[in-house]
């Protein structure tokens, strides 16, 4: 099996995958009433330090401050009216429990968000301002994930997981369909990674739209479980990880990973330091507000490693998603001070 | 002469200022190869808190990250070829030096521009940046217009003022045509004023295009010198001032007063903490990086003074002018922290 993929057309085999392009076309058709298109930003001395042209796409600016609202909302609205009526849960403690949230506000449905104790106090506001069910559990998955089912079994309401699920990568995938659309000439796109719902979403939608583009996933050195996944060709889980980029901490699942073993040219890994420095690059020069998790893509084409390899010379115009900017500004300086000492 | 003007439209009264719509869209012509349209920005959790639809235009996003390049180039590109060649000059220690030089830069003349030499270092490297030759003096306005003559005297360069000039008001004017087809129905805008060339060139373009639109103007507290000229009905100055609002230090010139005077509904003042609050709405909220001069419309809209006046209750699409975003972020980081303490 594994042979004969690697022998097909990447395209031709997008129907083995949990999502296609046109579950994504359908998903982006689906969110477009709700979701904001949102702008590209270039930067001039950024692409003088690159040495090629950077195209920024500012999930930043998406409704709820990232990209996690198009798998939501794509997810949400997929649902039958007898079933939508039930409700939604989810748990996390970050930008996917804030885009259930809003997306189940949207649709008038409720909403419940079960979020570990120790979760940040913004987080939380952010879950409470788009009118979700707040359920605290203790700091565990296995609280979490339990907490949830209690949640499911006594309210009828259907999980929506934060990227391990069809419907979910199909509505992050639309984030490419818009880009291409914007930036036609992109030769290269680099995408954080974390659980994979954003990569392999993209990767779909690329791999389809525009096969010769390459696919970059970026991650903390700390959290490189894509990076050892893809060179151990399956899954790998880490005891635990260490990074300032909150949102990347989770890893690929059963259905994101086959499209990252198969469509991502590679994962470059980039440590805490990189990562400050190019938020410090968004924010004086780009000008946006940037979560740390954001800008490991940023970080990963100004690295040695990419800019140095031979292979990867010719990628003149590259897209850089920056998935997203939701920051406690005080906490931010706080532990950007820590790292940078 | 008073009498009259206040009798006449504000339309005919353009002829008597020293720009008008027909400069306006002359230099929106000129610099339209070398600025940007800057995107407008919305956002719904804002406007919940101000009870308005607020648009945000983010000139933070133009080209220098401020919308002084718009006035720099226009007057710059506005020399004729032999006067060009023998450069330009001026004396400024912010947003207008680096306009200067990165306008030059793009004409392929030389810029010299006189810096305080107390002058932050991200200011100085900014117009290095951009080609400029920096020249330091004794941080005095009588050092600086000093200095500036000898350069005048010796290169034979042309003085481009920062704010009292017709060609700099025109450019900045450019910001209203371009946000009036982005968001045709504002029933306001507000502008930050310093100098008075943004709002002198915007009341200007938008008395022209929509004569019903009210025009507001937002200062610090610290320096009111325009609440205080408006209240006086001439230009008043002020012994010192003292604002986080690095940019909107300086007085009004004799060629933007009398748009200000005539044609500003009222000039609106907020404290440096209005200030702080808005900067950080901006940066959690609307997801950018903003410099504290460029959110006094937004504290100046979600003031009591302007919230619970009944003569704006109609005000219901309001235009914001975000004027820059050039920020050192650890210098802010400490000043924020010290203005809230």
């Amino acid at each position: 099996m594994e042979t004969l993929k690697q022998d097909t057309s990447a395209l031709s085999l997008q129907q083995e995958y949990a999502a296609s392009l046109p579950s994504i076309l359908a998903a982006r058709a689906r969110i477009q009433p709700y979701a904001h298109v949102t702008p590209v930003l270039t930067c001039s001395s950024i692409n003088a330090e690159a040495g090629r042209n950077l195209h920024f796409k500012c999930e930043n600016f998406q409704k709820g401050g990232a990209f996690k609202f198009r798998g939501a909302c794509n997810a949400v609205f997929s649902l039958p009216e007898e079933t939508a009526k039930q409700g939604v849960v989810t748990h996390s403690s970050g930008n996917h429990a804030a885009a259930v949230a809003l997306a189940a506000q949207i649709r008038g449905i409720p909403a419940h968000i079960v979020v570990p104790k120790n979760s940040p106090a913004c987080k939380i506001a952010n879950v409470e301002r788009y009118g979700g069910n707040v359920i605290t559990c203790e700091p565990t998955m296995e609280s979490r994930e339990k907490t949830a089912k209690t949640v499911q079994d006594e309210t009828g309401a259907v999980m929506i997981p934060p990227f391990n699920d069809g419907r979910v990568m199909s509505g992050q995938g639309t984030v490419f369909v818009e880009f291409l659309e914007q930036v036609p000439n992109l030769d290269a796109i680099f995408v954080p990674i974390s659980g994979g719902g954003l990569t392999s979403g993209i990767a779909l939608a690329a791999k389809a739209l525009k096969p010769t583009i390459k696919i970059f996933a970026a991650e903390p050195m700390g959290a490189d479980d894509a990076a050892q996944s893809k060179a151990a060709g399956k899954i790998v889980t880490l005891p635990e990880v260490n990074t300032i980029a909150d949102g990347l901490r989770a890893f690929l699942g059963d259905l994101t990973w086959p499209v990252v073993r198969d469509l991502v040219e590679d994962v470059i890994t980039v440590s805490d330091c990189e990562i400050v420095n190019a938020m410090k690059m968004c924010y004086e020069r780009l000008k946006v507000t940037v979560e740390p998790s954001a800008v490991v893509g940023l970080a990963a084409v100004l690295s040695h490693r990419f800019q140095e390899d031979p292979r990867h010379l010719n990628c003149n115009d590259i897209g850089i998603i920056l998935s997203g900017g939701n920051v406690d500004l005080d906490a931010l300086w706080t532990s950007i001070s820590q790292s940078i000492q």
